[in-house]
């Protein structure tokens, strides 16, 4: 059985001896491995990166953009090779990979700006003829460990702005779904990323655990649920390290009584089901304000239901694959099962789903769940997966007091026409990442992605500005030159 | 015996039953004690601040700016009351404290720009019709904890910045010389911050790990010793909290064969024995490259030092006061010892001062040792007192290599005419604050103050620009609005 | 007759033998007068401009900020004396006045953190080794010229960006009410201001021409008439100066079927007849949209401007003091004359109003028209007086189209609810200064003030962070050193 | 014969009945024109671009930088073709012609980072409860005006961002090297610019005077001679366009005792005979300071010069091509014959090269002065040919002042090993681009280009950050949005 390894110095390398198979979500068969890299190969890819790290930090800004520039075209060249990949292993339908993509390249776009983002800042005369300067100058080797759940646009948050900043990187994506991340890596060095600059381990928490006790990371990206978020947080900082670790989410849309229905309904569709939940920006919990209002949205989602096509991510007339692996699956009914058992009104059952041909794929159909309240594991656990919880309020502040009562605060969003609703909503919810009518509120590559409370561990946040921030430590610079050299002296040197 | 409490939601309250002596350094004698705040107290100005979060939250920025403009001109026109009070406990001669109350009124001065400094980032069209813009949002209750050495400015770096950003908080400074922040907090208060933006509690271990503790801090500024600083900043980031923690430092200076050795001399007598070197910005290291350069510089520090006036810091004819407690004293003494011990050149040797009718008072002349190696105590260690060590390199990258080499990296300097010596040092040494002929590059509080590796715990530095962001919470919001609305329909409900 | 003179190099003088009388417009009665520079005068205070550059031009701006410091809190000092100032030689009611001034000195605390807003932007590494930084150096001597109608307001605008940026100044204000100014720019000299950095002449034509054409001046800004504005700009930059011209305006606000009428009523009354309708950025005409809106519009207007208050601005129970002139006030006749002509509707007319006891006052009570026409000149004229004219629309889009299709474009705002409408509406209106629900959309001082089209000549808009750009010149510098030097030969110096 | 002609909306049209010969500079011989376009055709390139607007307008600045990727990639691909067609119309060698389009591509880059640079700033509860914030909006249709010496680059310092900022452009080059730039703006099409986005119109004073009169051009920018940028300056700004004029230049480079002389001579010969000496930025005066210094300069470029080698640009041997028209060749010659007549010392005479095989080719080989002084008309007057002056100073002031007294303050740079020169010079030059041991300070296309003085026009300069503000027009925003309505209603709407 063939197994896919490891990217160490631009070298494709074989490193520990445990194995785990590779499914395919739609059908649950197996053809190969990955392989877990064991202590020894994760030190030789740190080795390899910091070995990397002086000459790269010493290349001029604009340089390290330029990689950037050739690596997007290769990205978009490579574009349906890597989506296939993507939906072999995680099965998300192809369409649906291909946003994935586009969001990641996305950032590699704006890590193209290196050198506008890199400016320090410049004070002429902070004092008498005292001149005073900030650098932004890099870290070292940083880790970026990635989830199963968007392996190729998640990387693409972390490391190319993390080397556009000069530092060089050791990657760890999931070890669900490894082999579109390894073809981009194999992508950014045909662009020409030096030898080194970028190293890819695959592994599982030896891997994990090796990056966040060994001195020489300096800092870690995390993405992932939020119990190991936290675990990641608290290890990292406890060794020395930056640590910025982005956990679970519930989030929530208000459904104000004057929103266009009709956008509502296709916005939740896509934001609740699509890539079957498994997102951590997807929507999970629709909180409609007022019962009429909830009458009209429980009633328009149901007809919209029964209209999702489940299947394999392989056809685009999909709008929804299988899930990540049966035992999730699995759990992802538990759930449906618990909710039902606690009284909510299961609206639409996918639990029943059957989808022809692939029969042992992880498939679940859409669930719907009507008058759920905020005591029910369905409404106070992160599912991930294809399962959309109506919840009543009375009143606009009702439901805004729902959302902040909860312990995420990743995304959120409020469906209304009304500009001051709209304002306050924003203003007041403790959530990081907000929409108004936009379902899905992810933040553009030149903005910054991060949630509030549980949802993120660490003071900055994802990609863009922050990103800057992050993968660069403040040196601040303060200079005066004596009088009474060369310049004074001069004028006297050579008398007429 | 008075005692000096706390101020909580604008009212001065005893709290805790233990007490401490405070000691004026010059005399050692103690007419007073400050009371230590038990858990209850503290929660007690926890619960103020967090009352006061919301209102003091949606007040414009430029209202909270203009607290500061007046809090300013209160500083200025008390001035010699709080340098009084600073010189009684802490012992530095009137104008050092006159210098670092300024430096403090440096960061109101920058706390004033606020409405400048918390503009977020807006993004029309970064999509179709869809717009997208940052806030960045307060984070709620927020605590500073600061050290003896800076009883007026450590404060000011820190809740200035935290309260115009619209946060609430609770200052604990140091038990040993509590009054002259006491009495700028009061002065604050008559500036207009409302009640319960700004609490003091006086305190020790008990308080701190309150406030490290308590659910409803959200974030901790800190400077200290280094073992402290990693302390505070494991467990507050274990509790949730956003932490900055600022340790000790190890300051060397380069002293290349160019340099003016006129000006390097006067600039190291005041960067070594300012403030009695109780300072995490004093220069305690000089490295000399070449022996040339490395005798004349100990030959002109030895005349030099012969000059320097130690007494009582309230006549400012003296250049040097007492340290801050008899335990310290004899510690930097025992220190010495050592370094004699280890065979350094003791060449100024100032444990033998006796100043004239202060015979109780914390006093030690300066010393200076020649050929100090980096294995030795007095190298290795913060010593916090007026010791200056010389180490001999033979070339400017044997001296970087040294400084690269200790565990601390706060600042920084060198003393050379040449550009591109000072370029490479600039760029290549570890630490985060560098100065180019400047002894002490403090950066001005319109840039932010951070050490690298072990002198700085945490992702932001203090004050400046990184305060605005180590305050506030980033919020993204993205909005659309629906089309078909009051816009088009107008045009069609008033036919002519 | 006493008379008003200049302020040149930080000294009261006489100069130009010309004089004009000032009026109480109140009482239409003068008792002193203002002295007129002739070219003479005006390059006397050029050239006090000129020697004071080179020194101010090197002061630190912290240094120079805190000069803005002292002035701020000076100005609040003396608010009540200045406000006096204002309304006896402007009109205006001394609540109006005051927050004249207000507005003024949020500019004054805008420039305080000109440590901040001259930052230049650095690039370590431009290039290989390569540094490259901006700086932001101030022009030498700039002008500012303003108009009557906020004689306090205006100049603030200008001149305290300017200083801080590294400037000296002439300042010419209005000649009709110079002694607010007057008294502004002394209270500035004893804020610490050195002598020859801020000058002012009183003057006309003579001394206008005087500063376009001097060679020493580096750049104008203007407040004014469009006629007047058109003039500076094109004598200004033809004579090598960079010049901004702020010209006319006339203003809409569009009243959508949904606004909120109670809160449109009370907005327009304030924002069309405060301070007589003179003012840049007044309301002077309201765009109704659909009939019912339109005849609810006018109706409430009427029933609120039977309230209004029209007397002596000294007494603060009235809404409206005199206009600025016998003259103006027969001007402003004129057009409600034409306006009856043309065929408008008369709601509302102030024109038989008197003012018991201010009989020879200049005062004229607020107009309301109805069904005016984009083709009379009560809509095509800025009119400067109390004159509010009601445009009625079919749709927004033709509401819109209306403001598009005006010669002026600096202010306008909308009225709605409904969050597309105001998005719409301010993404494409022609229009520099937009309000949705605010009627008077005047940027705050860390905005810029600018409008488009004919209301604005010039790059850059006035004040806030405009301000700094227009009052500096960019210098980028571009830095290499030479390899070989002190560094490396340093290392062989000393052989071991 | 073929005629080249223009690019209009999307198509290329012949316009305008006036042609003139193309000439290749190394042979004298032509064997194409340029179509002159009549004002009718300049007129059909404005409509184009004024119907492109809107649609371009609303495009979002992301999908607007997406077509800077594919053309910066596309400009890569076709280098060579593009170097081919420079070095056949401008002479210049095909490396430099590569260095050239380097340069020009660098600011394609940075119009890549559109949505950063376009952000606005957000000011929340910049009032209690408004919000306010900044949006830069295109102008409309704009226009560039580009000189022959760098055909390729100076177009692209413009449009791009010009378009990424969301205007559309109508390009009038040089008609003397016509070619490369007809070919950039096909690849730009081809890179999926819309029609009409960017127009191509070959001309002379007849298309530049339509171009700066029509009132649907909102902007100029504009490279060439001082006489002819002092003229689109007045005329543009004179018909109520926004205008940048860069003219002309005479770049001094100052030369202290402690320079590294091989590095000052290396570093001149390719700053004052690189592309002939015609570039804005080459220096063409070098200031000795002292006699002992400038006797080693001569003496060293002198034996430096010999190596020069001088032909045809097709052959990257050659160091120096031919200059841009005989009449041009004959004009420089006339300069060095006024030199010698003047008195000024000709080291090297290169006045009687013939290059053979190319005896009509329009050559002239590199030539020196010594003892230049400031009366002459080779040190007034800007040559734009291989002629370097040596001008001997006592001082680093005089010689300061020498260059502080030229009319002209583009380029300017210093050779020194002192930090402190260095920084008095930068700070104290009355010259916008600054080199510290860099002979051609040409900014980063991330910083912006411009001279002082009389090389510019205008109150920015161009490309990098001040090209973003000069091809936008600030619209400030400010929102309020009623209370009362849906928001405090929906929770009495739905009792339970």
């Amino acid at each position: 059985m063939t197994s896919i390894g490891h990217i160490i110095n631009g070298e494709a390398v074989s490193g520990g001896s445990r194995r785990q198979a590779i499914y395919n979500p739609a059908t649950g068969s197996s053809s190969y491995e990955v392989e877990l890299a064991d202590k020894a190969t994760v030190e030789l890819a740190i080795e390899a990166a910091q070995a990397a790290f002086p000459g790269w930090r010493n290349t001029p800004p604009l340089k390290r953009a330029r990689v950037m520039y050739k690596f997007k075209a290769l990205l978009e060249a490579h574009a349906e090779e890597i989506c296939s990949l993507i939906t072999a292993e995680h099965g998300k339908v192809l369409n649906d990979a291909l946003g994935e993509l586009q969001r990641g390249i996305e950032n590699v776009e704006y890590a193209t700006a290196a050198p506008e983002l890199l400016k320090g800042e410049h004070s002429k005369n902070a004092g008498p003829a005292i001149d005073s300067w900030s650098e932004f100058q890099p870290l070292g080797v940083v880790a970026a460990i990635t989830p199963f759940n968007f392996p190729a646009m998640v990387p693409l948050w972390m490391w190319p702005m993390a080397v556009v900043c000069g530092n060089t990187v050791v990657l760890k994506p999931s070890e669900r779904d490894p082999s579109s991340v390894k073809r981009i890596v194999e992508l950014a060095q045909e662009a020409g990323l030096p030898k080194g600059v970028l190293n890819l381990v695959n592994g599982d928490k030896e891997a994990v655990d090796t990056l966040l006790t060994d001195p020489r990371i300096q800092a870690v990206s995390f993405v992932g649920s939020t119990p190991i978020a936290e675990y990641v947080y608290s290890e990292g900082t406890r060794h020395g390290k930056r640590v910025q670790a982005l956990g679970g989410a519930k989030n929530h849309a208000i459904v104000m009584p004057d929103a266009d229905m009709d956008n509502v309904i296709s916005s939740l569709i896509g934001a609740a089901y699509g890539s079957c939940g498994e997102r951590c920006m997807a929507i999970s919990v629709a909180v409609a304000v007022g019962d009429a209002c909830a009458d009209q949205l429980v009633q328009g989602l149901k007809v919209a239901m029964a209209n999702i096509k489940t299947g394999a991510g392989t056809d685009n007339n999909n709008d929804m694959g299988p899930l990540i692996t049966g035992a999730h699956r699995n759990k992802v009914k538990g759930y449906v099962d618990a909710g039902v058992a606690a009284g909510a009104e299961l609206v639409v059952d996918g639990r029943g789903l059957l989808v022809s041909g692939h029969e042992n794929g992880y498939f679940l159909g859409p669930c719907l769940f009507d008058k759920v309240s905020t005591d029910m594991s369905i409404y106070t656990d992160e599912i991930f997966g294809p399962v959309l919880c109506v919840v009543r309020a009375k009143s606009m502040q009702e439901a805004m007091d729902i959302i902040n009562a909860h312990e995420y605060g990743n995304g959120t969003c409020i469906f209304t026409r009304d500009g001051e609703a709209a304002r306050y909503f924003s203003d007041h919810i403790q959530v990081g990442m907000v929409g108004i009518n936009i379902p899905l509120p992810v933040p553009m590559a030149f903005h910054s992605f991060g949630g509030w409370k549980r949802s993120l561990f660490g003071d900055l946040s994802a990609y863009g500005p922050d990103a800057v921030r992050f993968y660069t430590r403040r040196k601040t610079i303060t200079q005066r030159w004596p009088a009474g050299g060369l310049r004074e002296s001069a004028q006297f040197s050579f008398p007429s």
